[in-house]
């Protein structure tokens, strides 16, 4: 009777749903906890979202470049006997799940409503580094109900500033430097209007100045000119503006010295120099905050204060880190909910920092010890052994084999397992060997402590492994 | 200018996609710790698979009764550019992925390899209740190259039966008491040898019998009789078998007692005699280990153990998780990798439990502690005091504005924040209310903790909330 749940096929790697083995996926998980835990700090609830919308809901934005992967049941009638199960598609994001979920328990929940969501998202891309087709999100945001104090953008920057601290630490992951770039599209609107632009013009030339991170000044001039068909005077302003970057409120003085007067432009800068001002205290020579008055955030509908985050030498994944203010997150018709967040992408930073970094865990398992065993007729007793470890929150397994000890030695070694244990014969006391300096001594079950640096693994670099 | 990422539209949720509000979601949260901590206590490693797994492997067991959802690209070619794409699906079971990962990565992994995986997997069945279209599921697998000890079946018996007993502590959320029944297919499959059927006697009698928790024995004598064509006495055997249920090894002698001889019949019995047998410490009066000879897990693909579990007082929801052996879990025509392991429906359980029994959280948000603002003015003042708490581990808020006292307590309560902070004016000392009590008293921000029973919010029923 034959019976088995995968063969012979050639098994492959799908292309853009990458996997870690399990000391990498150990990284992910206390990459996870640390985010969690400062979140939730801050009073930020968790919550889960279902991973399938309504396709209308999905392509609602009419934005077609996040491309949606579309569900159908392989028995459903074509012809449309399900068309409720034809019509949904895996979330692109965590926003618009979220923007759902509010409406939905909308008389539910408490206003303002902070919330993380730590979940995979979809997207049909052409993957490349640090762009997947499955990838994991984590996401901060706040949402009021009718209005939210501009305090809370402060808020969301910084306690994303303070767990990407977190996991810059050498205890974490030792992430790179990096730079919070901010900026206010009110500034930018206000400014482009304060020049005489009217609606459609704004959006035109906040279009094209968004293309300078791909183009040059003298390409974005051009465009500006004749696509935005905006005049000379008007082209060099939004230039100019674009390249004022300072890590302290001094842009405002920068902005102010263009000549450029408009009301929404004088709340930009207001709202701006205050969330620069609140976040300088957290920043350190790895933490760096900027006003950048280049961000806009083309495609996105963001109505306020605005995010990026880019990490040193890895300036090719783009932004890890983004966000900002919506005036309206959702809307039933009758009440309006604005909204302020941030979203980190954990698999673009973490499984780059894997591949290129070699970013993994000192062992592959959970265990501090291995119990051997002597012969199998002794195995409840290395069982029992096992037992007593574990009631006092020691991981540890017990060999699967009675080979001969050096065997089971090697069998703990490969894992990375620090210690192994031996259950005394007749009267003996047990003994416990660390495997990494050959020492031996005797031990008591009910009272041996593996030193704090051992009780869970270690994150490191491969390197360091192999050098250790 | 408007934005918004999702209005008017009637909102209502998705049949079989179910979400939690927050204080549910953290009961949720709080027995998936449960259970990865005692599966880490074990040595069982973390590993997450993607969501999609190639059609050919979903499809590979000829099953289609697990309706699987396939999934397009909305912007690909439909006449087949993207073959690729389109071949895949969403897995309906944390098996299937995990085969192919362990053939995938052999190479990378250490044998036998002890793993658990708590994800979300998708079937497009008719929902019901404790039947959805997406839900959660905690599995542990121990999976062997070329051979995997008998022990291991024990081992993962004996681990779900410790995370299940942890479960069901009134500290955690009281699950109530269970069943873990257990049989032996080779037990079975021998008996039925040794009653002269043939293989296909053998698979069409159990397949039969399994339906015995749906059909009365008569019919299924009948069946056996005309479907399986099988005499008087070997039917009587059959269903004999059938009806025997002991918690200890005595339903040896009343296998023997119906006079069957095979030889693996002999290995089955001593199998499941030394599984009962290994359990039975483990057995409290809520914790029941149950030798139930009509258990065959009729569809899939066992190869000697296998296991059920009934929920006292939720007998429809069928087994809330199950499992078994295989002798090749996956195979890639050289290396057969034989497992054993069990899969807990965690939707099944929590989502029922929520629903029936209440089940949820003392407050829907992290915070202990909520600090009030006396004047826009002085909220840096208030943020100090947050950061000083959270320096100390102790999650809080600051209150969103400037309110009335009575309305920021109020602000508090319906959050179900036991404690708020109101910073001391002009070198008077701060002060806590405690506002369950009424409490006030001076406190110092340096040094105040929280009785550790308000550290985190508590798991309760809905009842106990309303009536306390």
């Amino acid at each position: 009777m034959t019976s088995e749940k995968a063969k012979a096929a050639p098994i492959r790697p799908l292309s853009g749903f990458p996997e870690l083995l399990p000391a990498q996926r150990y990284v992910e998980q206390q990459v996870v906890a640390t985010l969690a835990r400062t979140f939730e700090l801050h009073g930020f609830a968790n919550i889960e979202t279902r991973a399938v919308e309504p396709m209308d809901q999905l392509l609602r934005k009419g934005d077609t470049s996040k491309e949606v992967y579309v569900l159908r049941r392989l028995q459903a009638d074509d012809a449309g006997a399900d068309d409720r199960a034809k019509g949904i598609g895996l979330h692109f994001d965590l926003t618009v799940p979220f923007a759902r979920y509010v409406l939905e328990n909308a008389g539910k929940l408490e206003f303002p409503f902070r919330r993380f969501q730590i979940q995979k998202v979809w997207r049909g891309e052409r993957p490349q580094e640090g762009r997947f087709r499955e990838f994991t999100q984590a996401d901060i945001d706040i949402v009021g109900r009718d209005t939210l104090s501009f305090h809370h953008d402060v808020e969301v920057a910084r306690v994303m500033l303070e767990a990407l601290g977190k996991l810059a630490s050498p205890d974490s992951i030792g992430l790179p430097g990096f730079r919070l770039q901010v900026n206010n599209r009110k500034l930018i609107q206000g400014f482009y209007a304060g020049l005489g632009l009217d609606e459609h013009g704004v959006d035109e030339v906040m279009r094209l100045v968004d293309k300078l991170d791909k183009l040059d000044p003298a390409t974005v001039r051009e465009l500006l000119l004749t696509e935005a068909g905006v005049s000379d005077d008007q082209a060099d302003k939004a230039l100019a503006l674009a390249t004022i970057r300072t890590t302290d409120d001094s842009f405002v003085a920068r902005v102010r010295a263009l000549g450029v007067e408009h009301e929404l432009l004088d709340e930009g800068l207001d709202e701006l120099a205050t969330l620069v001002r609140a976040c300088a205290p957290l920043a350190t020579e790895r933490t760096r905050i900027e006003a950048d008055l280049s961000i806009a955030r083309g495609l996105d509908y963001y109505t306020g204060t605005v995010f990026e985050t880019r990490l040193d030498g890895y300036e090719s994944l783009g932004s890890i880190c983004s966000g900002g203010r919506y005036d309206a997150l959702a809307s039933d018709g009758r009440t309006t909910y604005p909204g302020v967040g941030i979203s980190l992408g954990l698999s673009r930073l973490l499984v780059t920092l894997i591949q290129r970094g070699g970013l993994t865990a000192d062992r592959s398992v959970p265990s501090v010890v291995l119990v051997a065993v002597t012969d199998e007729e002794s195995r409840a007793g290395a069982d029992e052994v096992a037992t007593a470890l574990r009631a006092r929150d020691i991981p540890c397994e017990v060999a699967p084999s009675a080979a001969k000890f050096g065997k089971q030695i090697r069998h703990a070694e490969r894992r990375g397992i620090p210690y192994v244990w031996f259950t005394g014969a007749a009267g003996k006391p047990d003994e416990i060997k660390d495997i990494r300096s050959g020492n031996q001594v005797a031990a008591d079950r009910a009272t041996w402590q593996p030193p704090t640096e051992d009780l869970r693994p270690q994150v490191v670099t491969h390197t360091e492994r192999h050098s250790s």
